[in-house]
């Protein structure tokens, strides 16, 4: 079963990694565009191909190295491409054009979902790419970093643009809205709630001739934030009812001030 | 020359990384963090640190693993904080709030712009988070990947966090979220409530033979998604404190079950 079959725009996207010296480095790279989704690996004169070093940081993404083509040079890479973008350690080329990676995610994710064929490139770990490999691409990408410690490794690189460009894919920044269990409790459950909790303070003296108002608007505050559900409603409701069957034995509670049969309140 | 002193947001924010198996990714998660200008890092019971494998990873970040404090149990790596996000691999805890990394990116920032200690915790490479250190967490953080291989390797994981949190510090679309005229109390005061919740509920017979683990777990995860200021943690535990009068008066409470001078109990 392929990935990403030439027909999606994942599939149509390609990682371009160029004379990486270190083979580990092609390996954690396949894993990261593979937890994105992606699974095109192009490997540009990489100095050890394959290697068993490559296969171990790889985890269970082998089959991204198993179809990652090789090729001489950059341009093979990416001829067929409409959209090149290359990896920048620092703003390199002022008549380059610079994207953010989040910005480089949704031009790279138009391109392919218009049928274009993208190529995101990185250079060496240690150099870079060559100005003339950067003169064959349409547009840098710059990962904002520390100016004072501005090295990426390179598979972190990629992973971060790859992650940008699932972000921009999925079309929705956000997360759906929190899953619980169950629906929140409704408004009248809450009220409910906040009165079974005025009263159940009233029973255990927990006023104590201060203004009940500004506690209980507190309190109201910090439970309508917690948005329970009607479980955890039920849950409160059944601790402010054991608080006061409590209240009641130790002769406090609704009729707090008047004696009763305890000779107690 | 520090990095990030502490009165700056990116000085209270730490990266803990509890139970990591492989020294490699504790070198290269300092780097990750490093290259994002963060460098806080707390170890939860490491199975081999300090180890040369760290710092070879590290690159030249050697001065985030010098400065990595290494503590037992995570309690004791986030107990100042007032925001803790948690990583997960998967949608795991329906009632536990989850974010994307670009929704936590801006409250992390938000909180540490504010003055609060902020933490991201990763898990073990495997077996990721245990239920009791989730627990513990105010968020949890899913990294959006594809379904069919989800598993980053843990310092890119570490690496997409840090990285959105610097472009959410750096002023990016999202905005933080409402500020409360409050500081949210921290982890340690949590903790101190919830052990005062649980012996409460003891002493007024709450749980009537049943397992209390799961009312308290339900109970942990409603107050830590209210997030309570100190205040109102004061009030609560007011509440508390009223509800274990009232027990006591009413003969019940720490020695339930035991006669009382009243004769009840």
């Amino acid at each position: 079963m392929t990935v990403d079959p030439a027909s999606t725009p994942a599939g149509r996207t390609r990682f371009v990694l160029v004379r990486t010296s270190h083979p580990g480095n092609i390996g954690a790279a396949a894993r990261a565009i593979r937890t994105m989704g992606f699974g095109r690996l192009v490997l540009v004169a990489p100095y050890r191909f394959p290697d068993p070093e490559a296969d171990a940081f790889a985890a269970g993404a082998v089959d991204v190295l198993e179809r990652a083509i090789v090729v001489p040079d950059l341009a093979a890479a990416i001829g067929d491409c409409r959209l090149v973008m290359g990896a920048t350690a620092r703003q390199r080329n002022v008549a380059l054009r610079e994207h953010t990676p989040r910005e480089a995610g949704p031009r790279a994710v138009a391109e392919a979902q218009d049928g274009g064929e993208v190529a995101l490139v990185f250079g060496n770990e240690r150099t870079g790419l060559e100005n003339d490999e950067l003169a064959l691409c349409h547009a840098a990408v710059h990962i904002p970093a520390d100016p004072d410690y501005s090295s990426l490794n390179l598979a972190q690189a990629v992973q971060v643009l790859a992650y940008e460009l699932r972000v921009a894919a999925l079309g929705n920044p956000t997360a759906p809205p929190p899953r619980k269990s169950d629906p929140p409790a409704d408004a009248g459950a809450m009220e409910g709630f906040f009165q079974h909790l005025a009263t159940t303070l009233d029973d255990i003296d927990f006023h104590k001739g201060r203004s009940p108002e500004t506690i209980l608007l507190r309190l109201r505050k910090l439970f309508l934030r917690a948005q329970p559900d009607e479980r955890e409603l039920r849950v409160l409701r059944g601790i402010l009812s054991d608080a006061q069957r409590m209240a009641r034995l130790a002769g406090y509670g609704p009729k707090a001030g008047t004696p009763t049969p305890d000779g107690e309140g």
